[in-house]
């Protein structure tokens, strides 16, 4: 059965590529699985009929032969189970790789979301200012620990996998900021996620729908 | 072989059960397998013998049969494939679990682990007291709707699982504020979870550390 995911009627980034339905379909587009996508308005994400699927009223979701799932990190780790190509099969590598999808999320996601909290939330607050510096040292850290761990490496740990998906669309939200440009090899480890065609076919199928050509709100 | 995990060897909350060496304590206590505990102080924390084992530089991590990994969540999740107990058999189940264990560590915590630097980041800072409201009203919005979701249900889905480990230790890191105080159900929740002899084993471990009675650094 063909899943369903949840993503924004309405772009907030207008089709940048930031909203997290794009590391659903990222990963999709890696194992050749075809899905629908269910636009949703930001009213119907506060909405019991959403809630129920997603109880942090929030995307993307993820349905399928009766089961619903929210999370980026637990999808992707549901397609994987799925289907080849995500994770390693040696079990100490999955292992680690997944370990890679956690730190992205719970240790280099969250001053990055905290930078951009410091933007809407707080931008026009007389501390913004002095406050940055603040929280840009704290996203410093971890990129120079990460770029530490990275090295030359082309992925995280080892081949490519749903830890590079998490990874690169988590760093690709400083865009914007100068904080990746001490680290070129961060840059570059960017760059190769976003050359891949099946990155690229998930950016068209997102940025389709932010400038309305993809009406049936299906992806291909 | 016998896993070991690494703890603070000066437990900065005073043996409060709030690092997250609990966590991991808390599973394999569930599933009833012993460990070792390898403790570290903040040096060792940051030099290149610990860095190869935890690029961020943190407790805790778990080694065992040349496996290294980090994260308490990956940590528990290769726990819970090798011990029955902290995951449900059922697929479906099984991976909403998961996603609950991600939406604690990348939903819930972040905005708590900002309240947390807020105070020792910016506590002397001029706009201290009038920030407070603004990252607590964060933590209202996801306390409100873990609370919607979790009604009178005893645990996060159904049995108790991983999640829930993760989930009540990450409400425990609210203990001195008053923000758990709206919600009398997460407040049993939590009780409910410290109240089970496998929490209080892993916590009397904890802080038998910090009071200098596990001079072995190793766990019973």
């Amino acid at each position: 059965m063909t899943p369903t995911i949840t993503a924004f009627a309405n772009s907030p980034d207008e089709g940048q590529g930031q909203a997290r339905d794009m590391r659903v379909r990222w990963a999709l587009e890696e194992v050749g699985a075809a899905y629908d996508v269910r636009l949703v308005t930001f009213a119907e994400m506060k909405a019991p009929e959403h809630l129920a699927l997603h109880p942090f009223g929030q995307i993307p979701t993820y349905e399928e032969d009766g089961l619903a799932l929210f999370e980026t990190g637990a999808i992707l780790l549901h397609i994987a189970g799925r289907h080849p190509g995500l994770l390693p099969a040696d079990p100490h590598a999955k292992a680690r790789a997944i370990a890679w999808m956690f730190a992205a999320l719970n240790t280099v996601e969250p001053p990055i979301v905290e930078h951009e909290a410091a933007g809407y939330l707080e931008g026009d607050k007389p501390w913004h200012a002095e406050r940055m510096p603040i929280v840009e040292a704290r996203i410093a850290t971890r990129l120079a620990q990460l770029a530490a761990h990275l090295g030359e490496a082309e992925w995280i740990d080892g081949a490519f996998s749903a830890a590079d998906i998490l990874m690169i669309t988590v760093l690709r939200r400083l865009e914007g900021s100068n904080l990746l440009a001490a680290h070129p090899n961060l840059l570059a480890y960017v760059a190769r996620g976003e050359a891949r065609p099946t990155y690229q076919r998930a950016f068209a199928d997102q940025l389709a729908v932010f400038e309305g050509r993809d009406q049936s709100a299906e992806a291909d």
